[in-house]
């Protein structure tokens, strides 16, 4: 998408070079909307650095940064002294995908996204066909993550396209980010609204702060405006009030994870705006990718692990001020605080779910009937 | 209450000294937490101007402070001018109520209180009657603020014991700042919390930080610390969460303006607790002093009017930083943004009303029942 006019993607791969080890290039978006500043990862400390410290963040941006994290891995010595022991290397591989998965432990696409590189290592004996299998599974699960944007996007168009056609405008509300920032490219709730914006029809995005790190206010807002989406920034409060005057036509949201049952887990706020959107008869959609669908756990309350993050998100607010990032104390210094970053919006508040085969209820029967390929090992 | 362990109250009238004119002495709120610095305001112009900067907020407290507002009006030469005409300077005094009550449009008690004092002066023919009619009537509106507060926090403490009485500790989620900070004393939410405490019930208050002005954050979390009630600061995104997680056992919150029906006009973000609370049978109670009831109105959503804030207020943060008050960028510097100040909550989802005659359902007749004396103009 658009950055002051000229085309990017969130992660892109740079090869072999002499004298340099490959790369993937991405944004650090701890600097966004204030500074544009690239940055190259190559080992799998940087790439776990990376999502750590969210310089990438959104559940399919995470996954393919994570899978290229574990291929990263095979350059660092370890490997190679274990190199001769292939099922020494293998363990070793298991263990290392295992930790990369637990650094933000709700998006469930790291999980599938490791694990699809773990396998392709595995099948392969020498050090040389595990980097080529697993090189060639990243970049395929890379512009698999495009594919899929763009798929949703054309499904989701035709919900906007609908409801433009009765009012001749339309108003979605947004949480957080799932926009091209989010994912490699287009997005997963942005990419419908970029393609209506192609068609030229009338639309505007509320877009929520979300604290409390404020996705949307820094980068949603951007990543709109960059790209001609009109949009107004709104407290996170703001959402109920906004359906209870009859301005929003329908909400939008990306995920972290979806069980085989249809509940969503996404950033923390947005299982309130479901409750509001279904008070006031205003449809819900959910955008996800089907590797965001864990197809082991039936009910999101139960099954997802909600990561707790730290304090200081809440008691100190990031900002620009003069000419540098800086963070204000907003709260008693002694204050107690508690930072769960996701909640779960039960199935049943969900009107569908956008995926790239189509739209479906958020229901087990429902999900299956699309994706009848995928085996659920919950009864 | 207390701060570093002495008492104080939100708002105190220093009567007229040789030399000096009488004032009332505030908190300058806009610098709590990190800074307690009173303020002493002697002129309509200041009073205005503390209400509009937010020097004073919070429905009961901006009522009390309004009411001395208009009785300091008539030091000013105009009113000596017009002193010899009681028509003209009654009028005069209408003018400057309407204009001090649209400051914040919103707050109900403003209107209660200044016309309390408009028409106890326009009792009287001459500036030295009015003036005492005047005092007299704020100094009674300003005990009788603390009174309520007192009356409300015994009813509401017997939700409290009733809780405890079952589970022997109570998790009360509250948003925004109904603390006495709010009021002159006491507080209308805490009322009930400082009472339990009194009595050694275990409690803990879950404090929506309260965007865009953070009350929560600053005012609610400092004031309950300050104390002796133990609270846990989280961003407003947090509440549906933490009820979905069994983690709360009432919600109680104040309130701007309740109709003559019981829906309740409050901090933005208020109606999405009370859809959360409603969701997982949580009971939901709003804190209001009978001077906060408009009982010429009865559709919240349609009659109350909604106060539309600065966009400067969502676009940038105030926090501390270093040694001072700073305020930072959060969002493209070109963000459009929409910024209303308070939502309503329909009075189906409301429990009850914690008055100062007691406890009543958000109902007409259940109002009425404890208020016969009121009349309501609605039909």
């Amino acid at each position: 998408m658009l950055i002051n006019g000229s085309q990017y993607s969130s992660l892109s791969y740079l090869p072999e070079e002499p004298g340099k080890t490959d790369a993937i290039r991405i944004i650090d978006q701890r600097f966004l909307p204030f500074q544009i500043k690239f940055c190259l990862l190559s080992t799998l400390k940087e790439v776990v650095y990376a999502i750590r410290e969210m310089q990438v963040r959104g559940a399919p941006l995470i996954g393919v940064t994570a899978a290229f994290g574990l291929l990263f891995f095979l350059k660092e010595p370890v490997c190679k002294e274990k190199g001769a022991n292939q099922r020494e290397l293998d363990q070793l591989l298991s263990e290392t995908a295992e930790k990369i998965i637990s650094v933000r432990p709700t998006a469930y696409n790291t999980g599938y996204c490791v694990n699809e590189v773990l396998r392709a290592m595995q099948k392969h004996k020498s050090m040389q066909g595990k980097k080529k299998a697993g090189l060639d599974r990243a970049l395929e699960l890379l512009e698999e993550d495009k594919e899929i944007c763009k798929k949703i996007g054309e499904h989701g168009l035709s919900l906007i396209e609908s409801i433009y056609e009765k009012k001749g405008t339309v108003n979605i509300l947004t949480h957080c980010n799932a926009g091209w920032l989010a994912c490699v490219d287009y997005g997963t709730v942005t990419a419908p609204l970029y393609f209506a914006r192609q068609e030229g029809l009338d639309i505007h995005v509320w877009v929520d702060e979300t604290r409390p790190r404020n996705q949307g206010a820094r980068l949603t807002v951007w990543e709109l405006r960059q790209n001609g989406v009109r949009n107004t920034l709104v407290a996170d409060n703001t959402g109920g009030h906004l359906m209870q005057k009859g301005l929003v036509d329908i909400v939008l949201v990306g995920c972290d994870r979806v069980t085989a049952d249809g509940d969503v887990a996404n950033k923390i706020g947005t299982y309130l705006k479901a409750l509001a959107a279904k008070d006031n008869g205003i449809p819900f959609y959910v955008a996800t990718p089907s590797t965001t669908i864990d197809w082991s756990i039936k009910e999101g309350l139960i099954n997802i692990p909600i990561e707790n993050r730290d304090a200081s998100e809440i008691k100190y607010v990031e900002g620009w001020y003069k000419d540098s990032l800086k963070t204000v104390l907003i709260t008693d210094r002694e204050a107690e605080v508690f930072n769960p970053g996701f909640d779960v919006t039960p199935a049943d508040y969900i009107t569908g779910l956008i995926t790239e085969r189509g739209i479906c209820q958020a229901n087990r029967g429902s999900i299956k009937s699309l994706f009848p390929d995928k085996t659920s090992s919950v009864s």
